[in-house]
C-alpha cells in the first residue's frame, strides 16, 4: 500500500479528549474514510453519503478549508458556526487539525451494515485510591471498597482485596461488570488507565466462524479473523449434529470443545493480529443459531430437532470463559454473553440481526429481515409487533443437493447471465479464482435459474421446454439428456475443470422451487400474520453471506422475493457478527432484547395451513 | 446407659402429623425431657421451668393422667379442657400418646439456653408436573420450569434440565435456595417428598469445633459433634494462627484446608449418628470468631492483628461447600452461609450468640452479653442501640499464663470453697475424673481466687497477706514461697498427682487482676457509652464453655462482673451454637442480621483513654 508519493501525502493530527494521534492520509480521499482507515470510531450510519449528519468533527488547524456547502449547513445548523463539519464531506488537500467527538458512541463496520452503538461495554477498567483504615474507620476491605466504589467483590476475588490494598498502599484498579457492579479483576495501580480493553464479537455459524476484535474503549474495530466450524466434521448441518450430540452423552462435550478450542485459537489470531495481549481480552459477545448455542453452553439440544420443537433453553447467559471452556490465549475470567433465542429456530444470530439492522425500533415502517441458509429465518417488524418464523429451506442454496452445486469456493460459478445482442444470445458467467470452473455456488444457482426462466428453457411451473428447436439456437445446443433428467450444459467439459461439464438439471430445478418457496412462503406468511400486502412493506433485508452474494434481480426473478419489494431490498451483510459487535460495546442490548423478545410472535410453520397453500402457490415461479 | 429396669421402662407413641414415632423414656422423667432426650424439638424457652406455657403437646391415649394444676390451667387456659398439657409437668409414670403441635416453630437444643426459630431454611424441596411442550407452547425449557415454579437455573444446572424432564415425563423434584430462588439440585419424580432435609450449624471456636445435624422440616437436632479444632498444631491462640498464615503463602491454604477438613469429618460424625445419608446435607451454617471465618474463607487475616484492625471482609457469605474445599462426605453444593461479624474482634460467633440471645430484639430492656475467652466480647443492647467490644482478657481464664493452670479435661480442679465450720476452716475441691489433681481448669482458678480474698489470704490490691498468721491456722499452714513469689498451697504434693503440688501464685493473682479489669472495665465502659447505671441493666448473660461453669457468686467475689448485677446474671451456653442453629432453621436471620449489625457501635478499646481509667479501676478486688 505504500504507493502514495510523499507529495500526495497529508498530515492530520487528531485530538481524542487528551490524546493526540498523528495520522497520515492521502489527497482526495475524504476525512471520514481517511478516519476509518485507521480505525477510528466514527459514527454515520447513512455510510458517509452525506445524509445523516452524525460524522461530526471540529476543525483546529491547518489551512482554511473550503467553506461549508448548503448540505453540511443544513444538518450542521448552528454547529457550523462553531467549527464542526462532517467528515464525509470534506476532501483532504492539505494537513489538517481535527477534533473528534467525545466518546459515547461507536460506529461498527461490518461489511455492508454500519450501525452504531453506545459505547457501554459490560467490562470498564477504574481506579481509586480508597481512604485506609483508621482505629475511628475500621471497615473490613471488602465493605470500604464498596462504599467507596459501589462494586462488590465476589467470593473469589476476596483474598486479592486485602493483599493488593496493604502492598499498594490502599490505590487498586479494577475491572467491573456494568450490569452488576460485580468485580471481574484486580489490576496494580495505574494499570486501570494503561491496559487496552478488548473485547471479541463471534458469530458462530454452523459451517463458518467469524470473529471480530474491537477496543471498547473507543469502540475501534483491531482485527478479524475467520474459521471453518470445527463442529462440521461430526456432521454438515444443525440436525446431524443434534442427532451426533444425542447419540453419546461424551459427544456433547465432544462438540462443545470442538467450538470451544476453535473460539480460543479465533482469539489468538486476532490479538495477534492487532498486536495486543490477551490478557487484556475481557469480554466476548457469542451469536448464533439456537443449536450452535446450544453446543456451545453443553446443552442437549435434541428436543430442537423434535416436535414440537423446545428448546433447553433460550435465554441470555453471562458466564466465565473457563465454565464454557473456552482455552488459552482467553483468560479463565473473561467475560463470556451468549446472546439470547427467539425459539429453537429463530437463533441469537437472528436477534443479532435484529439488534444490528434496528428491526425492532422501526417505528411506524414495516420491514422484513431474511437470513437465507438450510434455514430461512424471517422477521417482519410492524409497528409495535414483531413476527418471526423459521422455514426449512433446504441446503438447495447452500449448493447442497444440487448436481453441480458447491461452497462459494475456488472454481465455483457465482455470477450467470444471458445477454442477447446482434451476434445471438450467450450465457455468461464469472467463477471464484481463476481456475476452470467446477459447479455453482448459491449466487451462481440462483443466477442460472433466472436465466434459464428468461432465456425460456424452463416455464413457469419448472418444466424444461417440450421443443428445445424453438430455442435460439446456442441456448437449444445447451439442452441435453443426463441420467433420465433434462439438463441445461452451462460450461461444456472442454471448458470446464476436470473436462466434466457443468450442469443445472430438471431436477436441480425441482430443488430451487422447494427452497424459494419456503423461504417466499415463509415472508407472504408473515404479511398476512401481520395483515400487511407487500407495498405497505417499507424495506426488505436480506441478511448473511448469501445475501451478500446474491444478485438481487435474479432473486426477483425467480420468485424468491416478492416483486413488489423490487427497489425496496437491499442485502445488509453479517448482521449476526455485527450484532454480536454491537452487543459488545452496549452490554445494555442483549438485556434489552430478552425485553422485545417478548413482542416477537413466534408463528411455527411445521403445523401451518395458511403457510403450506401459501408455499405451494410460491412454488411456480413469475410469468416472463 | 442400660441401668433402665424394664418394669420402670415407659413406651410413649408420639405422633407428628402423620408420622408416628415410638419411644422408650423412663419413669418419673418429664415428659419434656424424654422427647428432648430423644430429638424431638419442642418449644420451651424457659428451659422446663413451668413458666413459658410452650411446651404444650396433646394427650392421645394412654391411662388418666393427674388433672392439670393451677399453673398449667393458668398456662393453658381454654386448651386444657382440649386435652393439651405442658411437657414439663407431666411426670411418666405409664405409657402414653401424644401428639405434638404442627409444626411451624422448632426449638433448638443447646445447653442451657434454648431459642427457638421458625422454619424457613435456606433450601427446600419441591416437586411440579410441568405442562408438556406443544406446538403452541415451544417455551424453552428453563423458561416452561421458571414461569411454572418462579425458580431461576443456574447454567451449571441447565444442562441437567432437558434431560430429566424428557425422561420423567415432565414431572421434577427440585431443592432451592428460599433466598434468591435458585435451584440447588434437581431430584428424580417423589424424591421431593421423600428426601431428608438436613442441616448442618457449627461453632468453630479457636480451640473447639461444636457441630450440630438438624432436621431442617422439623427443626429436630438428630446428632451433635465436636472435635478439636486441628489448626490448633500451628498455634494455640488467634494472633499465633494469624502469624503462622501470614508467614507463607501456603500457610492460609494449609489453615483452611485444616478446618474444612475437620468440619468434613464432623458431618461425617453426624450423620453416621443419626443414621442418614450425607447426600441429604443440603445446607451448612458456620459461626467462630472474625480470625476463624478468615481462616475459613481462605481470607489473608493478617490486618486484624495489627492496629487499626481492619478485616478482610464482615460480610455474611453463602457459597457452596466446593468453594470452602468441605470435602466428602459433605456434597460439593451443599450451600454453606458464613454468618458475618461485626468487627476485627466482635466476630460471628458473637452475631450469633445475639441471635440465640434475642439480644437484637431487647426492646426496652438493657441486656448484656458477654463471653469470655482469649478475648472477652461484650455486647451491650440499649433501646434501638447496641455497643460492641472486645476486651484482651488474655488466656488466664483458660488456664494459661496461670501457674498451676489448665484445661478443663481430666484431673482440673473445677471447683473451691471455703468451709467454716465448728472444726475450723477447710478447703474444698473437686476436680474433674477420678484422679488425682493436677492443675486448675478456668471456674477452679476463678473459685480459687474468690477462696482466698474470702478468706483474708489475699487483700483487695491482690497482695498476699504480710503476716499469714493472723489467718486461721488452716490456712496460714498453705502459704509458702515459691520461686520468689508467695504461694497458696491448694492441694498438697502427696494428694496431687504426680506428688506435685496445686499451689496458687502471686504472680497468677496479678494474671487474674488484669483479665478480669479487662472484661469488667469493658462491661463498664459499654454502659458509660449507653448512659447506663448497673441498676438499670436488667440481664447479664455469661456465654461460652467458661460461663456454663463459672460459679457466678466466685465471678461477683472477685469483681469480674459488677457487684450491682447478681441476681440478674445467668449461663446462656454455647450461644454460638445455638445462633448458627436458628440461622440453619430461619434462613432470614444472618441477613436480617447485617440490618442490625448497623446499628451496632463498635467500641475499639485498644486507645481509648476512658476504658483505661475504667481498667485501672478494675484492677483492685471488691473489700469483702
Amino acid at each position: 500500500m505504500n504507493h502514495d508519493q510523499p507529495k500526495d501525502r497529508i498530515h492530520l493530527t487528531v485530538h481524542e479528549g487528551d490524546r493526540i494521534t498523528p495520522v497520515l492520509a492521502s489527497r482526495g480521499d475524504t476525512l471520514l474514510s481517511a478516519l476509518r482507515a485507521k480505525g477510528f470510531g466514527i459514527t454515520a450510519p447513512c455510510g458517509g453519503n452525506g445524509t445523516c449528519g452524525k460524522c461530526r468533527v471540529r476543525i483546529v488547524g491547518g489551512p482554511p478549508l473550503p467553506p461549508p456547502d448548503a448540505l453540511e449547513h443544513r444538518l450542521l445548523g448552528a454547529h457550523a458556526a462553531e467549527g464542526e463539519r462532517l467528515a464525509c464531506r470534506i476532501r483532504l488537500e492539505g494537513d489538517l487539525e481535527i477534533a473528534l467527538p467525545r466518546h459515547g458512541t461507536a460506529v461498527i463496520v461490518t461489511d455492508g451494515w454500519l450501525p452504531s452503538a453506545a459505547l457501554e461495554p459490560l467490562a470498564v477498567a477504574e481506579e481509586i485510591a480508597l481512604p485506609p483504615p483508621a482505629l475511628g474507620d475500621q471497615r473490613p476491605d471488602d465493605r470500604r471498597f464498596f462504599d467507596e466504589t459501589g462494586c462488590s467483590v465476589p467470593p473469589g476475588l476476596l483474598r486479592e482485596l486485602p493483599l493488593r490494598l496493604r502492598r499498594d498502599g490502599f490505590r487498586i484498579g479494577y475491572v467491573y461488570r456494568s450490569d452488576n457492579r460485580d468485580v471481574i479483576r484486580f489490576l496494580a495501580p495505574g494499570e486501570a488507565a494503561s491496559v487496552r480493553m478488548l473485547g471479541m464479537a463471534a458469530d458462530i455459524g454452523t459451517t463458518t466462524l467469524a470473529a471480530y476484535l474491537l477496543d471498547l474503549r473507543t469502540g475501534q474495530r483491531l482485527a478479524t479473523a475467520s474459521a471453518l466450524n470445527p463442529q462440521r466434521t461430526f456432521g454438515a448441518d444443525v440436525i446431524s449434529r443434534i442427532e451426533h450430540a444425542e447419540s453419546r452423552t461424551e459427544h456433547l462435550d465432544e462438540l462443545q470443545r470442538s467450538v470451544t478450542a476453535a473460539l480460543g485459537s479465533l482469539a489468538g489470531d486476532l490479538v495477534r493480529e492487532a498486536g495486543v495481549s490477551a490478557d487484556d481480552l475481557v469480554c466476548l459477545t457469542l451469536a448464533g443459531n439456537t443449536t450452535m448455542m446450544h453446543l456451545l453452553a453443553g446443552l442437549p439440544p435434541g428436543a430442537i430437532s423434535r416436535a414440537p420443537f423446545a428448546p433447553a433453553s433460550c435465554d441470555a447467559l453471562t458466564v466465565e470463559a473457563r465454565f464454557l471452556g473456552i482455552p488459552e490465549p482467553v483468560r479463565p475470567d473473561a467475560l463470556c454473553v451468549l446472546m439470547p433465542s427467539i425459539s429453537g429456530y429463530v437463533g441469537a444470530d437472528i436477534v443479532a440481526g435484529i439488534l444490528a439492522t434496528g428491526l425492532h425500533e422501526s417505528g411506524d415502517r414495516n420491514r422484513i429481515l431474511v437470513d437465507i441458509g438450510t434455514n430461512g429465518e424471517i422477521v417482519l417488524a410492524s409497528g409495535d409487533r414483531m413476527y418471526a418464523c423459521s422455514t426449512a429451506a433446504g441446503p438447495a442454496f447452500e449448493g447442497a443437493n444440487i448436481h453441480c452445486g458447491m461452497g462459494g469456493v475456488t472454481g465455483a460459478i457465482d455470477k450467470v447471465r444471458l445477454e442477447r445482442n446482434h451476434d445471438g444470445t450467450a450465457v455468461l458467467w464469472t467463477a471464484i479464482g481463476q481456475d476452470r470452473p467446477r459447479g455453482l455456488c448459491g449466487s451462481g444457482i440462483v443466477d442460472t435459474m433466472a436465466m434459464l426462466l428468461e432465456a425460456g428453457v424452463v416455464d413457469d411451473t419448472g418444466a424444461f421446454a417440450d421443443d428445445p428447436s424453438a430455442l435460439p439456437p446456442e441456448l437449444a445446443a445447451r439442452v441435453v439428456e443426463y441420467e433420465r433428467w433434462k439438463a441445461f450444459v452451462l460450461v461444456p467439459a472442454d471448458e470446464a475443470a476436470h473436462r466434466s461439464p457443468v450442469l443445472f438439471t430438471e431436477k436441480d430445478v425441482r430443488e430451487i422451487q422447494n427452497a424459494k418457496a419456503a423461504v417466499r412462503g415463509g415472508i407472504e406468511r408473515l404479511m398476512q400474520k401481520a395483515g400487511l400486502r407487500p407495498d405497505q412493506v417499507s424495506e426488505l433485508l436480506i441478511a448473511g453471506g448469501f445475501g451478500s452474494f446474491l444478485n438481487i434481480d435474479s432473486a426477483f426473478r425467480i420468485g424468491l422475493l416478492p416483486e413488489a419489494l423490487r427497489g425496496r431490498t437491499r442485502p445488509v451483510g453479517n448482521t449476526a457478527g455485527a450484532g454480536a459487535m454491537m452487543a459488545l460495546l452496549d452490554a445494555r442490548l442483549p438485556v434489552e432484547a430478552l425485553r422485545w423478545m417478548d413482542r416477537v410472535e413466534y408463528v411455527e410453520l411445521s403445523a401451518d395451513p395458511a403457510f403450506m397453500d401459501l408455499y405451494i402457490d410460491a412454488m411456480m415461479f413469475p410469468e416472463a
